[in-house]
């Protein structure tokens, strides 16, 4: 890889991060256009009123403008400042109201007061302001000239798509969610590392798996693709949901409904080993919840940061540029590319001399010198060669060294080299496959 | 349930307190009398010298009176002022002795020198007095007149028997025993809970399991109605010995000698959900050790407060009237509730929208404002669309998801009305049954 | 047994600590000839180039003197002090050199500076000394007078057994390295246990299992020993490596490889009931890694105390006689006893009167006064007839029970005895064989 993700995932962030964003819309396809200057994305349009599993796609809602003014003309609460204060999917609307006709329609957070939240109404047509507590105090009685410049009516839903082919069909699922507005970690973080990662992975020689993008809007996008893509869902061997990577707190782990999938197995230790946590299936969420249902039931993971709705900044004003940072995002890109190695690599091998231990010094393998402790790559030999019976995968013995797979990777390695070690037969044959 | 059990539950324990009662006798007959003020209870009598298992009905023990007085007819132990005073099931004596003749006979406790020991000599023919080390210090040398007035002669053994049918013949016993003289935890604690608990399972409509109420002796109580009834063990499917419900501490649920029977599961959340504690079975205790016995085999866990042994009243004058106490009986009574529910309710279910997650709001049953956190009764829904695929059943979820049963079983009360949930085929379907 | 042990292994150790061993040569010779005062013992010579699985024995090395004196001929440093200062398996050299030219070859602890390291070079021909850091900063510059009077040509590698036949040929083999020169806990700790159970086990009378003890080098030792021992492979039902074990620290069990088999259910509890740790297999250590290399796939685990590597005297001068206790060796051989205890007498039983408890009262097995708690040995004899189901071994019992095995095997004999218990059909019928 010749060029340093951190250094444009977070400008990419910074570029995306004024759009006003729905679950359709122009701010999807704004956003799809975006990313396609960077990875060349496939954009599907679904007209409002497909029937999609259990669901119809809606009607697509794009706005132009929206304040509270008062009678001077002044706007109090301003779509143009942030486009968090329009509840997303309001209705159109202009009118002249008091408070307290308006007072039903206004969503704040009292206990935080500083901060807008971040409210949508999908499926109700109905049209609200968010705005800050404080704000609120502060706005006086009124009448209020209320302007909601939107419109709401049969258009398309949009997702955007990358396909990278490797050695065979079976394909790794990564999917990210494009329908939030301004808010930043959830989910341009999850958006920026999912593009870094698919250059990355365009860029691998001799993959061994096809790897599948999905940028779609939470919930109804990720079912409109799953119902327009039955016949693909066979193919698929890993996924990943990717959002709140850029946010605070350690890498999570939320392992697939089942919990003792092969990518469960896999992302483990590249979380764990970075001090992150591995954490059970919860049906509330985001994506996964789609992919994992009993009727798919696929494969289907989620890596975060600290998840939604457990740190306060979490679907408010607060989630801003500067809430994530870009060494967060690079920690995340790492931990994926280390997943990555051991979808690609695991694979189970046979000890070639089983009885005792072969004499590594003669084969260049050992200190000479004993009588000291053995080194890193020394042990990972060892072990590489204590358990290869042909059934117990690198990642295997990795975990139950405590090694990385990469040591474990290169050991293995170094001792096929040296006619100690060969792969186990059975096709590409690992326990992650 | 129209009356509230602690209303009568301790007001019972009071009636019953001063009554002694033995492994035969009277007390027996009296105590089983006056339980059957409150629910039909069918009482047995089996002759002394029936063969019942390894053992034999011993004769049976009455005393009218028994007491230690000094040569002007003071009396210095009175049976009358505690029945604890007469090692239970003492012979007939009358003798004059000096304290060192007595001696041999006299039970303290002088670790704790207040309190009056409860002690017993069912099968081997003795006679001696219990009496706090305090009280031995001052009897002075004697002599004594010593007078035990009491007859131990063929009789009845006498045990008490309550059967609640159900929708099936599928039993769920509870027992408990009947044989202690004036101690109040152990176990009118858990004579009357059991009692409450019948009287609520008789007016519960639509009972799936049949419920038998077993009040008997200890040990050779249950052992003579296992001899009786070996035809109906078949039938039962779940059981519990209730004793020490009263008593200080949190709620201890112990297992079955196997551990993995259907009665533990369901019968360690309720517990555990008040802060209890659950523990393995361990062969030394009450009544379970007879029905766990490997020939017997029966899926009987046992539910107390701090068990037998662990606090410093058990088996003295210490646990008296002042140490039971009425929330801790009515949180027994309420976790036993919960069983009963788990048991009566348990199934799998099906999810009829299984490809993807159905759209709870238009069917009411989401909040159409997004963007919030989900409540628990959403959160219960998608816990039970997520992993009913026909085999897991509700229990299983609910430990799953870390909710009350009861908050599941709604969920699923709730999907099943708005068609999609549907209870697994297969019999009545519990992984519990 | 008549002898206290731990009256002669000390003294065995402070025989046989001043001797120069390697992994071939005299050291070993007079090392097992010593032993052989004690337990007789079978010595096998085997030619300098033997091939033995992927090795081949080396030439043999013998020392008798060695040292670097300054121009006046005054030693500086001197093998006839300690034989750790000169690298085990030097070459013969007679030279003289600047410090400058020797510094290569001399080996320190810079971060321990009074410590003299333990250093080999087997199996590359080169030379050196060991030495303190603090001695090698005042050495001055040199000129050195070089002399290792060394022969390492063709020879025998020597190594030394004992079996100990019983009933069965099912062999149980206990392992330990002979190699080291003048280093206490590692491993002549080890040997003198191993001599002190010989003993035992020679003196036990209807063994079951057929004993065998190896005392040979490390690694190219018991290599050498598996070569020429193919067809006894398949007698060993257990085995152990006996190694540091007069050092600090609790006992360790380390488990076999697999981590599931009878020997590592067997040593668990005595080790762990003294406070011991078990951990499970590394494959870097002592001979364990041949034993259970995966074409042999032998049970054999590793008792030790604070294991290699892991205390700051290890492989340095520090391992002298004042580094293993009396009462560390005796406590070893305390719990290598027991394992055999578990080995010898572990075996499943079947309750004879499984319907309910049997009276034990009336068999004087049960105290005729009730009331008060259990005894351990009346609690033993419920526990074992509560899981006497002809499946359960004692070992499970006491594992289930938190007893200890010999509790357990005793309430089993009472039990036998009074005919409430026997022992399951189908041979010798032990879960540890």
């Amino acid at each position: 890889m010749t060029h340093r993700p951190g250094d444009e995932a977070y400008a990419l962030i910074e570029r995306l991060y004024p759009i006003c964003r729905s679950i359709t819309g122009n701010g999807v396809r704004q956003t799809l256009a975006i990313l396609g200057e960077h990875i060349p994305i496939d954009v599907t349009e679904v007209p409002s009123g497909t029937k999609v599993l259990d669901w119809v796609v809606p009607d697509e809602w794009n706005i132009e403008d929206a304040y509270l003014a008062d009678p001077s003309g002044r706007r109090l609460v301003d779509f143009r400042r942030s486009n968090l204060h329009i509840v997303n999917y309001s209705e159109p609307v202009r009118a002249r109201m008091s408070l307290e006709e308006l007072r039903p329609r206004l969503h704040t957070l009292p206990d935080r007061p500083e901060l807008v939240p971040y409210r949508t109404s999908y499926y109700e047509r109905t049209w609200g302001f968010c705005l800050s507590a404080r704000a609120l105090d502060s706005v006086g009685a009124g009448p209020f000239d209320v302007v909601v410049d939107t419109t709401l009516e049969p258009g398309e839903l949009t997702y955007g798509e990358l396909a990278i082919p490797g050695e065979t069909d079976d394909e790794v699922l990564f999917t990210t969610h494009v329908c939030h507005p301004s808010i930043a970690n959830d989910n341009l973080s999850g958006i920026v590392v999912a593009i870094e990662l698919a250059r990355a992975l365009a860029a691998l020689p001799g993959r061994r798996f096809s790897y599948r993008f999905v940028f779609a809007p939470g919930t109804i996008g990720s079912i409109t693709w799953l119902s327009r893509n039955r016949r693909l869902l066979d193919h698929i061997r890993h996924g990943l949901v990717l959002t709140g990577l850029g946010g605070p707190g350690r890498l999570v782990y939320q392992r697939t409904r089942r919990g003792d999938r092969a990518i469960d197995r896999a992302a483990a230790p590249p979380v764990t080993r970075r001090g992150g946590e591995v954490r059970d299936y919860s049906p509330y969420g985001y994506d996964e919840r789609q992919f994992n249902a009993i009727g798919f039931d696929l494969p289907v993971g989620r890596l975060s940061r600290t998840p939604h709705g457990e740190y306060p900044e979490y679907h408010t004003s607060a989630d801003d540029l500067g809430f994530v940072r870009d060494e967060e995002l690079l920690e995340a890109y790492a931990a994926l590319l280390q997943v990555v190695e051991v979808l690609e690599h695991d694979a189970a091998y046979v000890n070639l001399s089983p009885h005792g231990e072969p004499q590594l010094g003669k084969r260049g393998l050992y200190p000479t010198t004993g009588g000291k402790s053995a080194s890193d790559a020394v042990m990972a030999m060892l072990w590489t060669l204590g358990y290869s019976d042909g059934r117990a995968t690198l990642l295997d013995i990795a975990d139950r060294a405590d090694l990385d797979f990469a040591q474990v990777c290169r050991a293995a390695a170094d001792l096929t080299r040296a006619g100690l070690l060969e792969r186990a037969r059975g096709g590409p044959g690992s326990s992650v496959s």
